[in-house]
């Protein structure tokens, strides 16, 4: 997908909401379990009842990859559905990969290609040479972990080097990679504060914020922060709406869910004269 | 599996090899590609020729996971063949997943439980809430990215952080978690220099060593600085045994290349009294 494309679908549906599909079987109704592919119903479900309010949908990969080969097929039907039927959404796999040049190339083509995602999440670690095989790929994003909204971010990411937090680091170091016109960066949104630095060292850059909600961070403070000229922010909600009702009501409850926090984006973007 | 059980196959084998699985289907004779599950058939036949020299086998998960769910139907055979047919072996996927608790849970069930590995490779980024989810499950170990072998290492592992350098402090803050009796680390064999120091951190836990070989480090170089009193190292080769020839007798060459180091090990540890 273009970056233009999701600009303006952006502008069209009044949302920077990602929908983050992390499903867990024990808690989907047993309707859906009793199902053949229930990740794939229930992802479908979630998908017809939501579309309308966002512009991404972010499937967690080891919610897949824990019932093996089946899972994978069931992720593969997502992605066909997705594709298929909402050709305009932004696709995200959040897998967190990060291995040395010939392997990230493997990952880049499996995410990219094999399942045909927009973007990967990846990881820093192993450096440059990790990352930009998964900047090579005409119109396809790899959206990389600079300061997440765990406990353990504390252990190394705001450890410091020099002058800097080491997620700045890693921020200023990607950000002079080749085909970084293709990167964006995880923030989570529990780090409001440290948006607006963030956004410092990268102006343009699309952001992608999980931990709204259900992980305590406010829509508010990250969109102050966070929102540059293009938007340029990517909002994740998960538990809170797929498993807004776990009952028969569930995908119109994640209907409401979504709609909810489109209606506070709409507001947001009226008020920043973005929309 | 028990840890001594790894040891004491070390000391039967007499030898500390690690063979890597990263099955290139561009690389393999016609003879294998022409068959209905070619990743399946060429680990089985490498497994075969070298398994009498080797103590641990490293699919590459991405290897699998690029040819989506057909993939990784391959990778549950070649782990259902290793176990059934020779148990005594350790299992490592490498797969350098991480992230949050609950996520990094089912990428622990996926490798540990789904698909049967002893092991798995682990990125250290997100910090202690995003490994220890791997240290949980008896006889089951994480092996965490310290320092690797590629030129990317450099743009972060190396940075000094306080009086350390990055990879240290990963190193010593993660041997304060909780279950880090079964945590083992990756170092590349390029680093050689490097590995004296990290014995200091950690003399007791596994390192395992990959770059030997096509990548350019030096066998003898890291068994002098990584042997401790249990061995205590993995050393591993993918593209040189795997690869050795990529005709017809593609196994018997792998089998000599296996066979090559076992034998380099063998008065290594004959020479340190290990054995």
């Amino acid at each position: 997908m273009k970056i233009s494309a999701l600009k303006n679908q952006i502008l069209l549906k009044k949302s920077f909401l990602c929908i983050g599909l992390d499903i867990d079987l024990e808690k989907v109704h047993a309707s859906i379990k009793a199902t053949e592919d229930p990740l794939f119903e229930f992802s479908k479900a979630i998908i017809d009842s939501t579309a309308a309010y966002a512009v991404a949908y972010k499937p967690n990969i080891a919610f897949f990859e824990t019932y093996g080969s089946q899972g994978m097929a069931s992720l593969k039907r997502v992605m066909d559905y997705l594709n298929k039927n909402h050709p305009e959404i932004f696709t995200i796999a959040d897998a967190k990969r990060g291995d040395i040049g010939n392997t990230a190339t493997r990952y880049a083509k499996a995410y990219y290609e094999t399942y045909n995602f927009d973007s990967i999440t990846v990881a820093p670690y192993m450096g440059k040479d990790s990352v930009e095989p998964f900047l090579n790929f005409e119109e396809k994003y790899a959206i990389l972990l600079a300061l997440t909204s765990n406990e353990g971010s504390s252990d190394f990411q705001i450890q410091k080097v020099g002058s800097q937090l080491f997620y700045e680091k890693v921020i200023q170091t990607s950000s002079q990679w080749k085909g970084s016109d293709r990167l964006m960066y995880v923030v989570g949104a529990t780090k409001a504060n440290a948006i607006k630095g963030i956004r410092n060292l990268i102006p343009d850059a699309f952001l992608l914020i999980p931990g709204v909600g259900a992980q305590g961070g406010s829509l508010a403070e990250v969109a102050e922060s966070g929102l540059n000229q293009d938007v340029g922010l990517l909002v994740n909600s998960s538990r809170g709406i797929i498993y807004a009702s776990t009952d028969t009501d569930f995908a119109s409850k994640a209907r409401d869910a979504a709609y909810d926090l489109q209606k506070q984006m709409q507001i947001i973007l009226e008020k920043k004269r973005l929309i």
